[in-house]
């Protein structure tokens, strides 16, 4: 029924098998060796130039580095997991993520192909309703899990490479296949647009599957509502006191805290558009009969643009200083990520809306609301910066559950649709 | 039963009457116009030499001024209720009480007898449960009551002065008979203390029926826990904006004002002893649909002694601070009376003790704890200050209700009990 | 250069003097005696019926009606500022509005124009800055005024009626003009809508002028967004109780209420579209030493849609009652009026449109975001419910500062382009 | 100068020996293996009958335990430090303290001797201004310190077990050595209370060095003031959702938490003595861009007395439930100890005065306020309700900072003071 002009039957078993693959091994941001080394040992197969760590990251710009274990220890596990030591031993540390290159023909344009490549800290649940431990292809790292669908991303990418092999005679041009680190909460899109690999860059394409749009078959040549985000923790800094002896001489970072999450509650809605502030996670003080000396929130805003966002920050930033004088505490602010808005090249969403009606999709859209933050729209302001093109595309699917949720499954089939987008998308952009 | 050497059963009659005629037009602070007519009339029919306004009042030290009606209005209804023109004419705006001094024999002590005057803005019940209507001596000025006992106070004052005529050929020294203004939250005391009549006195003698003993026969001889209060307005100053085209906009007092008062209740509590602080009144924005420009709070703190009540104001002040800076509003802060707090001398305390010994009360105590404030202790120091010695009894009676609840009502027997102990003191410390 | 076919400069210089003439003497809703007289006045004048009080508007329906003065008071003021006492004499108290209706030609639809009516409780500068005030049409009602130009719409209402004689051969139908008492928060529109003129209406037609269209010559054939919205006031009942002596007997509404507050500020930001809540006004306690037993919150919830409204509303609510758990006080809830959402009807918004660009204004669109709140509404959907259709149009003016704002004025122009506008649609939908 | 007629010297330079060696291994709450081991290895080596776990401990009874590791590593570990195996494999998991008891002469009464003996999660200092670290007996036991001086009771209870092998031919009757486990935050007192050992016991002795003393020689024969304490977990259950894609489907717990915290604050001050309420410990959430779902506080609440402290517990959870309720959460509470209070008898008081005066100590007094939680009371109530007498003893010592803190010591001095004041009241109460 739809026009499969390239993506292959035997090409998405393969995918299919590659996205099992990464499933059952999924790396949380900045932590993906195991990930990296699969992708580079199969991408060099194909004659891809490879490029790691430093030559495409730009280290200041990397936000949140967390690394799950020892360096050692997490390579050691990779190397028993199936990648090789050779691909391993080129992956810094924290310098996850690689980017892929091949020329083709004579001269015309850059194109970036963008997948992201990162898992979440979720718990894969071991129930047989749920498809990946019942067809067995579940994580084996407990307490991580592609929640998010990037496993079909990486899927996705490694079939485009093979598919663009059997039209690399028309194409001419470079490609660069770019597998992001830590897309999650926002953290890899900057190091990697400050990274070098925007350069001479034509056209950026990259998307995701599932969200807003819930059938394999639906698609949105665009996105717009790439919510603009800050992420920041936020420390209050008291003095302990003997809770019954001396209140008197405590200062309660906790009744600070308190008051302080009731502030940003309190910001006034904004009549331009969504605003979000969240408190995620607090933690603080020691012991019941002492008053809390420290506590920790972490937390983000949010806006339907970089104003709003900025209008959401400043106000939790004054909301964190104003409360230190009232319950005379001391606060420090540590950044944990930005992320900005984006908008797509019409020109771009265009060929791409016209690709979709081609392959004869259920439904196609030209721009679709995000809704979401999306560290993308670095690249996506790199590469128009530079004068080039972009656009973010949705791809839906039947999900099982909401993205980020354990029950988190997709259809599988939306990989096929989105490998014979992106090769259209080639076809379009690179060939004669 | 009890031993009355000096307050006989005619005065006794005298002052019943005295007090219902003051129950009946009761007057609050800085407005009790008709009351000091009457009480100037009654005194110097007895011989003594009226002092009034800027005499014996401090015009700076005045606190909360406020003038319920026109001067000339409240002037008027006063004559029309049975005071003396020639009397009304000279009590000044708002500078009401007064102070009748008469000298005894020759040379002596001088003596402070200090009686409280004013009255609440309460409404005063209109039922047969409550004996004041019953009997025909309610309030006739709607919306305010002696509901306090102050006019049991103002009678004890007049039937002393008639009983020290019964025993002035025994008199060496000079009475002074201070009716102070506006005791209510504190705000007269001040301006008395500092307005002359301390200077050159040996004696201050003053209490309070009622309180915390609650029959008549118990006495205390003294108090203390006299609370040391501080009494001002905090207004916040936010910007208004219509509350859904442009919240943003807006900077509610409103949303500042209960985080405020929420912070406020966060003051830790005091180890060595109670503190209190209290939004006993509140206002401010326009319509529902307007971010709130403006808010007034009415508040008070209290502790135990003046470093108590200074840690709870600095509090306060610091929160207010910085609420403002949360809620990106502005502050003012007014002041509205501070009343600290002061000892009674432990040698007339015991002086007094055995009086109430002696007269053969059914229990007396040397001192009770007083938990509230009195503006009484301002005469107390400036006393003590110039060496001489003071103390502040309570006057046990059954209550009908609370003080300042609109059911109060007391025993009116205890007016006698007071009659002979301030009879009994004025013989030890001024006859041979 | 605009095509007035209709609207002469004869009619828009009488319509300049009657809108100066009622902005001279605004009146808040339900307040409205002067303004429905000499409304009435002048349409009877040109031969139509007018219908007052219950005939019109349904007495149940209508909300937080306010006197500001006695009745006769206001009546013998009206009459002193113009207006004739045999049409106050037939104006019932609080049932001010009315509507005037009269046939032409044979047979024809129905057609409903309708205007607001009432002023605001702004206060009018009398500084020269100021046009009202230099060219002397200021406001002789202290503490009111025109301050969103409803002056503007009841003289355009008379200037149609006079325009409309002009053209009176070429109608078939009956027109129906409604001049809506109470406008503000809502208060007028659903008893007008239940009071029975909507039956029979083929057509309604109204609109604003200014809002979010700053220039005179921009147009919106129609709005959307107009913001569902509830109106209440929230009391919170505790227990008094002296703020020193007893604290711990007492439930301050203050505190609950300031807990209540920065609770409805919590309600979670909801992802589909803005949301608003407010608390406009707050009062509350008697005085500083007594626990505070009363306070009233005057406050109004919005959202894009009724459903989001209800979801702020039921919110609230249920704040509203933990909160009186929380602080062990009683809540009541008075409601002071709704007002939901409604859609234009496509095809009239169309027409509307062709006649805007057909008159050749500057700048026109279909539809404009609202986004506040308008009680037109519930005769657009009373009308809708019946077969009928609608729009709510908004004309652009020039504005010397925001609607509500003291210092508001508009172009006058803009009301000659309203009157071309309607007398169009006028002739669109009733003339042969 | 003071008259040390049982407190010999040598048992004093012993006494000093025992509470180094207990301050190097200092064990916290039911985790006291090393010490019970060592303690039973000296008292048997007097001929004490060793009473160990559910002999003298109420299972049910026992509070907050927690095991630090696994018990056979804290044998193991004990062992290593000291301890005997044969008494460590008496001490049964989390039944740790001990009870010894002996039987002197002919009948006579029993006396009980309370010493506690557990130690605090405090980290000691390694520096030379601190003596312990200087002189080589600081904690061995990272993380953990004897901050509190209860090091000294240890030493003091065998120098008192060796002074009365001293007398023990002029005492009649049973001496019971209780070693209390945990006593720290209450958490065993109530469990050896109710562990038999109250049972026909006359006299009940205890107190602690320090608090409120701070110099050698000062001393008090009894306390009063004893807080009555609640210790608790509140936990907040509220619903997760994504914090901007859908937080109007969340229900925040950290926004529940701190409505509640700034709600406890609110608890009106208590006119009748001071109250006390600390949110000590707070932790929730999982990520920052997630509604959070769960949060757990760690809380205490205090009184003066059993009815203040009822007060503070009752409006705890009248808020919690009020809480959840206005934010649409759960809750859950978690009693983590409770310690009321208790009155020392008047008779034993003024012997225990009288000794003090025998001695010749530099300051004593009658009685002191206390002004803290003690688990001693759960012990004095028991011997109380059997009809016997009890006094809890305070021994004045320098302190090189307060108790609990990390740099606390204190004057070894003392303890001969408080061996010396012991043996008197053995004395006293036992010898002919």
């Amino acid at each position: 029924m739809l026009d499969f002009r390239f993506a292959d039957a035997a090409t998405f078993e393969k995918t299919v098998e590659f996205r099992r693959e990464f499933h059952k091994y999924p790396e949380v941001g900045w932590n993906e060796y195991r990930t990296t080394a699969r992708i580079a040992e199969e991408m060099e197969k194909l004659g891809y130039e490879i490029h790691y760590g430093k030559e495409i990251i730009d280290e200041k710009s990397r936000v949140s580095l967390v690394q799950i274990d020892e360096y050692s220890v997490l390579i050691d596990k990779a190397e028993k997991d199936g990648a090789k030591r050779e691909y391993l031993e080129k992956v810094d540390e924290n310098f996850t993520g690689l980017c892929a290159i091949k020329k083709f023909g004579n001269g015309g344009p850059v194109t970036i192909l963008r997948f992201d490549i990162d898992a979440l800290p979720v718990n894969e649940p071991e129930k047989d309703a749920h498809k990946p431990f019942r067809e067995g292809f579940a994580s084996k790292y407990k307490g991580y899990m592609h929640a998010c669908g990037h496993d079909s991303h990486i899927a996705v990418g490694l079939g485009m490479a093979m598919l663009i092999e059997n039209m690399k005679d028309r194409i001419n041009g470079e490609i660069r296949f770019i597998f992001q680190p830590a897309e999650e909460e926002c953290k890899g899109g900057m190091s990697v647009a400050n990274g070098g690999m925007a350069e001479g860059a034509d056209y950026y394409l990259c998307g995701h599957m599932g969200m807003n749009l819930n059938k394999t078959g639906l698609f949105a040549a665009s996105c717009y509502g790439f919510l603009s985000t800050s992420k920041f923790n936020v420390t209050f800094k008291g003095t302990p006191a003997h809770a019954a002896n001396s209140p008197e001489k405590g200062r309660s970072a906790i009744n600070a805290a308190a008051a302080f999450i009731l502030g940003v509650n309190s910001i006034p809605r904004h009549s331009e558009g969504n605003t979000f502030v969240n408190v995620g996670r607090i933690e603080g003080g020691t012991v019941r009969n002492v008053v809390a000396e420290n506590v920790v929130l972490e937390m983000e805003t949010r806006g339907l643009n970089n104003e709003l966002n900025t209008y959401m920050k400043d106000s939790v930033l004054r909301l964190a200083e104003g409360c230190a004088k009232m319950y005379d505490v001391e606060i420090s602010i540590e950044d944990a990520g930005e992320c900005g808005s984006a908008d797509c090249s019409e020109e771009m969403r265009d060929m791409v809306f016209d690709i979709a009606k081609e392959i004869g999709l259920e439904e196609s859209i030209k721009e679709i609301y995000f809704g979401a933050s999306e560290d993308a729209i670095y690249m996506m302001n790199a590469v128009k910066e530079r004068g080039g093109k972009c656009t973010y595309m949705m791809f839906g699917s039947e999900l099982a559950a909401p993205h980020h949720n354990c029950d988190f499954d997709f259809n599988e089939e939306t990989m096929r649709i989105m490998e014979e987008i992106y090769c259209r998308c080639i076809e379009k952009l690179m060939c004669k």
